[in-house]
């Protein structure tokens, strides 16, 4: 493929008529980048996207640029991604941002907030209304370019072995849940866990902890939750449309040519939406799947326990918001836009939603 | 910017080393595109759009391919792009396929079904579900390549001069409104118009057409619709996602070598979301500007008209599905996809956004 690529191009593009024998002789790729990620390899979804973008790059370049792909653990361990990309270890990196809340808190924001935007909104307020700017600005100082790397829409709310019919019954449940959420799980007397996916079915069958949420029926099915809990519960209100993320070495990017700079940043474009609709061609079977052959009972929250986890997630984006003037720069932002796309889509998606089904 | 992305991609990429005056020298691009548009030139969202799409070409080629775009007008009128295209007057277009009904009547499931799919479970079943095969399949005997080139989101209702509280307001109206919306419409009683937007506003004025629908607030208020009409309505259940189509001429295609044929394919696939994010983050500006600044009457449709205009909405896709082999297996495709994802999407965006505002 890269051979066939790599001539096609010389012979019709900048080249032409020139006899290159000594280039037509290495149909080989002159710049190879590693990228680690937080999955297993080749994950449904998640994983495959990632996948995908290797193979976009490579044709985009005329074989070029080759991006060989890692699994979790195959090179760093799943949660060692942004470190290993900040030192150069790899040159770029799959997962979220709301794991690395320990370097900064206000990273999240470019994941996952409770109750906040779906990916309709993440997307436009990210290319469009200045959050990828500060998401950039945030990662600077550690030699890290971030960009939206696939949005998983709105996810499930999770799996759990007991019925949740009030807030109390969140009380003393060791529950895996990342980010802004798992937070919201705490002031509602859970005990929030972060763990890698792998090690969710384990966990959950072993007692380590009570309940799990993971992505969607898609993603969940892959990894066999359904056999290690008894109910699955939506909307996923802590996570309305999560944007993973790419994270880049800043000093491998500036050491690219234009062109090749250009086709990374857009093969990370193509990923964010391509993620997408394949998740979202691919949950609907899984969902059904699980409901008809696997049996398992979908429940919806009881709005009384919606409405108090709404409660408690403004005051935790209320307080993240005042830990420091990154965040509330951050925050400031994603309100703004927050407050004028929501009257929109309330008269446009919903409205139609809703429309649709009278 | 050519002769920087051009110099650079050769020093660091394939050629370094090579001592290469006779390139260098002429930093022109090799091939030159023409993309005629069925909208005036630089239209806010879907006319800048392309024109971000003919930068991005240029980026990621290096500046070896140029792509310059016409407004409606300007090469040929705007209803014969297709036709343009086709015949090779221009290699790419960007339109809509709800156009071109008169070539196959099936070619509208490629944009617009009333009370259909939305922006996300168009992309997904276009890219996951096998949509984009069967429109390319529709197309290949016009020497078409057929890509989805830009989604609206859910569009409005439409500017009207009257209140629409029956059905029977529809009775005798003549309303701009294309493809099976305009059908529906006209089942309705209505007199459904197709029209170029660039005529609309006059049209309205002059009482040509009693009402018209165009897109959104964003590109609604670029053409000052709201000086013509006194209401407008939600939601646009003729157009819930509509994606625009971008056409290549299938010779040049296959005359480009293997990466500029990537670049093409990739730059429209980025095209397709961007000009989603760039109308999402707009339109609600718009909106506010609407109402505040221009003091429009912006009104629901009762449930009422909504529930009789999907009963014959059904009916119309029904009788569209029967024309033909073609349509049927068009409709097939479409139907089966859109049974499992609203179920999906029913727990999980549609649940989502009610709970957002319990």
């Amino acid at each position: 493929m890269k051979r066939r690529h790599f001539t096609k191009t010389l012979g019709a593009g900048v080249l032409a008529g020139a006899a290159l024998p000594y280039t037509l002789g290495e149909a080989k790729s002159e710049i190879t980048w590693k990228m680690v990620t937080t999955w297993p390899k080749n994950f449904p979804g998640i994983g495959v996207g990632v996948e995908n973008l290797a193979k976009r790059v490579d044709e985009l370049s005329g074989g070029r640029m080759t991006i060989k792909v890692y699994g979790a653990g195959e090179v760093v361990p799943a949660l060692e991604v942004f470190d290993a990309v900040s030192r150069g270890t790899a040159e770029m990196g799959h997962a979220g941002a709301y794991y690395w809340k320990g370097k900064n808190e206000a990273f999240q924001f470019f994941s996952s907030v409770p109750f906040g935007m779906n990916a309709m909104e993440m997307n436009a307020w990210l290319y469009y209304g200045g959050g990828l700017k500060l998401w950039q600005e945030g990662y600077e100082k550690f030699n890290l370019i971030p960009m939206p790397g696939g949005n998983t829409g709105v996810q499930m709310g999770g799996w759990f072995n007991k019925q949740i019919n009030s807030v109390d019954d969140l009380k003393g449940l060791k529950m895996r849940m990342p980010g802004l959420g798992g937070e919201v799980l705490k002031r509602a007397g859970g005990t929030p866990v972060t763990l890698p996916g792998g090690e969710l079915f384990n966990a959950l069958k072993n007692g380590t902890i009570d309940a799990t949420e993971w992505v969607g029926p898609y993603n969940d099915l892959a990894f066999g939750l359904h056999k290690a809990a008894k109910y699955y519960y939506y909307p996923g209100w802590h996570e309305p449309g999560t944007p993973l993320e790419i994270t880049i070495n800043k000093k491998a990017f500036d050491a690219l040519p234009a062109d090749l700079q250009s086709i990374v940043l857009n093969a990370c474009k193509i990923l964010n939406q391509d993620m997408l609709n394949d998740l979202t061609a691919n949950n609907n079977q899984a969902l059904h799947a699980l409901k008809t052959k696997h049996h398992v009972d979908v429940r919806r929250f009881p709005d009384v326990v919606l409405k108090k986890l709404k409660v408690i997630s403004d005051e935790v984006v209320a307080d993240l918001a005042a830990k420091d003037a990154y965040s509330k720069m951050v925050f400031d932002s994603y309100r703004n836009f927050r407050d004028v796309v929501l009257p929109w889509h309330a008269i446009s998606e919903y409205a139609y939603l809703r429309a649709r089904q009278l």
